[in-house]
């Protein structure tokens, strides 16, 4: 992989399997989430401090997964998250989740985020990703 | 709407919010699965009979979500969920989330769902959804 | 019961279980705290805005669920919450938490929660319960 | 510490969060429950082959946490678990979690574990601990 990526590593366990044994789906998208944070913070963009001191927040606009194979008890997975698109407000990040020991990929997911101007904590606003932070979200992207 | 549907009603508590006051987004996928569960109910096909009767269960194959306005403390919501799409293997279900007070879209998600057959519980296999079971979903999509 | 108390219903849904096919107990704690609030705006005070306005919350000093049967799918369950006893800074909450077709109690839970002074967001302070407040606590712990 | 016990370090993330910015209690209860799964398979006693080969579980009596200081974004915590007690039936798991970067206690938990035969799925029975196990229980809390 040429672009920037982090990669997180978790352990399945008892309280994410549903009925049948396998991770019951909501808990891919907990991961999800979480490594969005880890691959912001590797740009040194955490998101707590973007909104502490900017009111700024990328926040969701669609998310989603394919599930290729079920997640098991005490499995080992790992997350790898990359951005995959830019655009003036919005960024696509793309997150694979695998099972480490053979590699098989698992789930596919992605979130769209966009940027918002929280200054106004009941009405957030759509703006431009501000310059500076867009170039560090370019240069993850081609990193090579 | 023309097609069969329900609705569920639910209220957003303290331990749905994020730090910003607003719903951690995968907890938006518990409440959708679990209107899916109301729905397939609603024809008679319970998930927990289908499997335990029939070695039969609509797995997801993929979910998503457009989030178009954030859920806050204390607001009344209301998931109403249908069948936009069947085919030999798969539905795919609609849930649109609304905010009760002004009836607000919140929330559009889905589900892809296949039909498997879970008699190895270590190997699923996806087949081709039995016929009374496909009669009773194409009733339900083409209800009037 | 002669306290005042509050009732929640709700349906053991999918999500809620494990492998085993019964509640994952942290569920239980979601829907006490939960509960918790409903029984706090029962008596007007909405913990949401006893924090935004007076700068306090009752948090949590201490929690527990004794389990006596196991919660299953699609069962309909009630918590019945209520004080059991009030300090100057402290007051206790019970959550008894039974199976609606027999009424058999499912769970016993509990959270002694602290009145707390949250001005400084970053080091919270264990405060005497405000006097009107500790009237309205009192008063439900009594009442006839 | 002399009795055996195992450590599991984990990063707090957004997810966990409540308004407050503070870790939403329930999520001290998942952590603590699969850090038991933890300590039991460092035991060599995984639940869920004692479930599958063996039809026991050891279920839940009781659990309870005391909070000591709350949890906050991106803090790594540990939490380390050991026996407390043994009898016939039941075994005290204590977890004892930490913040890392000044070893300050965050939280004092507890399981109270009972051994169930769950032959019949329906109907849980609490039985003795079976000799082998109980002396491998017995071992680990006195581990010197």
């Amino acid at each position: 992989m040429l672009m920037k990526n982090t990669t997180v590593k978790r352990q399945i366990v008892w309280g994410d399997l549903d009925s049948l044994g396998i991770v019951f789906y909501p808990h891919y998208y907990k991961w999800i989430d979480a490594s969005g944070h880890v691959f912001f913070k590797s740009l040194n963009l955490t998101l707590g401090s973007l909104w502490k001191e900017r009111r700024i927040i990328f926040g969701l606009l669609e998310t989603g997964c394919r599930y290729h194979l079920p997640g098991r008890y005490n499995e080992w997975i790992e997350i790898v998250t990359y951005i995959d698109d830019i655009s003036d407000k919005v960024v696509l990040l793309r997150h694979d989740i695998s099972r480490l020991s053979d590699r098989a990929l698992m789930v596919k997911g992605f979130e769209k985020r966009i940027c918002l101007d929280v200054s106004d904590p009941l009405k957030f606003k759509a703006i431009d990703i501000p310059h500076d932070i867009r170039t560090i979200l370019s240069k993850a992207q081609s990193h090579k």
